[in-house]
């Protein structure tokens, strides 16, 4: 592997030379924007053949929220539940989970729990910050509510409760919070810079997620609608450090980060996010030469990033693709293969191993920007794709 | 309460000052609008909270036709059928009505058939208006058809169909009319301007629903066809008062009205609408303060709303949500919370009870508009829920 | 029956007074570009009502490839194996093909494989022309490949692979060539101008299909993607006739018109396409008058042509409606009634039955063209439909 740095105040890397149309299309970006800045990572069969930083808001060290790109961490726990044993996907929730038989809810399987088609995107009027945190306050909630479909009939994405729900199916099989297995079990042997509660110690090097400069007005949003239970309109967020209503500034909330919520409360590097999913998929080459073979067994990897429901978003109105909790690639956000499984966040990060090409990438902007396909996020996993492919 | 009445030729009302903001976006329309004239009424909690007509075609006592409002009307009755255990969702509908087992269907459940899951939008050649009211006619040309689809593998709104299979399984588990039922279970009881089958004293008030100015011309549609079976093409709507191929003019046909046809035929006040929906979920406060309890129970009311299906339309290519019999609120035709259950008609008219919120709605143009959402009854939907979440 | 035909250099013609308005519209094609021609043919209650061909560059007795109108004559004989016992809808694949049974795919059906909801529209790296050419070879590889989701749980066109599916079904059930059951069964005893397989003897009649004159530059499409993996981006058509990437020469090969493969092989007129809907449908008039009863039972039909699966594809984002393996007529490619079923094919040809007009329909434009609601195909459909309706 060779590897090039060059000498730009704002530019900050380490590139395999066949990745360098894929940095210079990063910062081609850079150069469009002078404000825009971002991380992007990417391992190829277990080694680093990106590291780059651009722009006056971050370098290649700092870290920041990456929302729902949570969930692609915490769902690497469930896939070590699931390769233990300790959980069944077709088993009903409410064999671990007894509370969470009522109202109708008894035959939810797991399968249908963790890809999003059970009606359990939130309760009405919302839960607090406290009660995310605390998450097995939340879980009570949940187990009790009303689903808003038949389970099965429909999907729509559990934008805050898929977070709360995995959480409690740790508890319930594992007997020990999601985010200590996570630490425990794939974070720290590994080494990986992304974090389900950021430590105290590495606070210094987080940087607040900055949101665009201007944002359109929003139409009506039903607090008791799809659309506002999912999002939690009707509590907002107001939690210990005080009250924030704008999701972008969830993760800039220290309880939150504290706490690490499955949902959205992950703070990551994109060197972090992409060598998550190598650990996962390719297994990461140490300093030594010597693999560290992922944590993940392929038979587990198939289970848990396979498609299980793909159409149209109860909530929204737009077309969804999910394997157990994992985003696909699909029309709509084109990252990857068929095989490929990861998380996008609502900055407009984007973390995925893609095992048809053998890499683990991750995408942090400084500023909350959009994703999906033809957002720069996207832009770069087709340059990555191309660069692997030789077109 | 509080009431306030205006002094305003063209504007009668009941208004409570809360929905203020409401009855004066209602009168913003008719601003714009000379020709505009509508009625709006809500209940909360069991008050009737707002009651208003504007323009020059109807007043508060007018009567119309609410086409497909109706078979929320006729839904009701399902709901006391369920209620009293004389049907069951889970059941074959060749349980309660041998014949219908022909042609494959006799694994077909009553969830499915009010769910517009069945694939029996209507027949190849059309029905007459005298099948349709005579529905055991009707019933019999629909239980002996072939599905337009594996039932279940898709779902098409069945928009005269649903109305001859819910008169049915009431005859078949109930041994008497719908419209008697709904007449003596519900409307007298409880005092409600909402007929399904309009009594010739009432006439006087009736209305002719009035058309748009102007209709684009409709591209060719195959009366054998997804859409054309459903709409009837292939017969149009030649009755006993004269023939009409125009679906605005069904309930100006002194006989479809008379017979109040499930589906299409009911002819109502906003008022009655409102009361309808208030009397079903949350109980009405009568003249002397006491409160008449709401004839569905909660467990009914939310067997009856929950969500059944969710998706593309077969037959027009939109996106359709209903529980069992009524519309669901969804992107393309929002009106309330996850909760909500209601009708819209061929004419905009729009009722519903939102249990979130603790209303009933009714909305009634004198002439056929757009419905969905963005359109006049859409707005007010919009603006009654600001009210009361005070925003 | 009455016959006219007109004297003109470019039109050749064999027309029904009353479908004199159809052959109308096609001229009025020719007349707007003279380079456009096609053939198009309409059998009505198995008597021929109508075949032209205008245009320099086709004659009524010219063939040429109809790509994937090929699934439509192929599926014919999916249905005289039902018909006869051989296959069976709701048995398991595995239990025809023990093989396929790898990676999970032992409880996939015959009816999900075949309406494209088994998530196996090809192989990762594609697959060689030799290999669908000797199609055991690319069905050994589908056997062993694991689903693009989890079956049931989505749906896709599986563009090239259905062929490859329906002939292994073909091999395992019948013991012979599905090529070999076309022609004996169906394509010989019709005198049917639609081979799998065109022999060497009617060669001197193939017209190589013609090419747009500019196509859009396409985006990136990911080989291991859904849609590039139901393209067979990864590996192209190089076959033995020599290399080619454009799916448009693919019938141009030789190679592949002599192996008639049934995802795409197939070679006609619009005559023998409408003769074979005609023939197992209506049935088809002999010249002395007797009538050749349709090879298919009404029961057999039925079953081929139920709508298994209707919404967005998986690959496209675009909507899909499926019989066993026939296209149905839908909102974005209306052809017919909801009984009609076919198939289209890349360069715009399309043949379908529709038992509610009791017509076969057959279009071969010469060059490449769009298909769906609205194309010039489309626009036929919807002429020939108001011919019989006398609209």
């Amino acid at each position: 592997m060779t590897e090039s740095t060059e000498t730009n105040a704002l530019v900050d890397e380490h590139v395999d030379p066949r990745f360098k149309p894929v940095a210079g299309l990063l910062r081609s970006f850079a150069a469009e924007d002078p404000d825009y800045s971002a991380q992007l990572a990417v391992y190829h069969e277990g080694r680093q053949v990106l590291d780059v930083a651009v722009g006056p808001n971050c370098t290649r060290d700092s870290l920041t929220g990456v929302f729902s790109c949570s969930k692609g961490a915490a769902a690497m726990v469930v896939g070590i539940l699931l390769q233990e044993g300790a959980l069944a996907l077709d088993a009903q929730v409410s064999s671990y989970w007894p509370e969470f038989a009522a109202n109708g809810k008894g035959s939810v399987t797991v399968r249908q729990l963790l890809s999003h088609q059970a009606g359990l995107p939130g309760v009405d009027g919302g839960m607090t910050l406290g009660e995310y945190t605390e998450s097995h306050l939340a879980a009570e909630l949940l187990a009790a509510a009303e689903p808003l479909w038949r389970p099965g009939a429909a999907h729509s994405y559990h934008a805050l409760s898929i977070g709360v729900l995995m959480e409690e199916l740790a508890r319930r099989t594992a007997g020990e919070r999601l985010q200590e297995l996570y630490e425990r079990r794939i974070r720290a042997p590994f080494g990986i810079d992304f974090y389900l509660g950021l430590p105290e110690a590495e606070e210094r090097r987080y940087r607040d997620v900055l949101k665009p400069a201007q944002s359109p007005p929003l139409p009506f949003i039903d607090p008791f609608g799809h659309f506002g239970v999912a999002a939690n309109s009707a509590a907002g967020f107001d939690g210990p450090d005080g009250p924030t209503r704008d999701l972008l500034d969830v993760p800039n909330v220290r309880a939150v980060r504290a706490a690490g919520i499955a949902a959205a409360g992950g703070v990551a590097s994109a060197r972090g996010m992409a060598r998550l999913y190598a650990a996962a998929s390719t297994g990461v080459v140490l300093e030594d030469g010597s693999r560290r073979e992922p944590f993940l067994s392929g038979a587990t990897r198939a289970e848990l990033s396979q498609e299980q429901v793909f159409g149209t978003d109860r909530a929204n109105g737009l077309t969804g693709a999910y394997g157990i909790v994992f985003m696909k690639s699909q029309p709509r956000n084109d990252f990857g293969s068929w095989r490929a499984f990861g998380h996008d966040g609502a900055n407009g990060a984007l973390g995925f191993a893609d095992p048809a090409y053998g890499i683990g990438f991750g995408y942090v902007p400084a500023r909350a920007e959009e994703s999906g396909t033809g957002s720069r996020g996207g832009r770069l996993t087709v340059a990555v794709r191309q660069a692997l492919l030789g077109a």
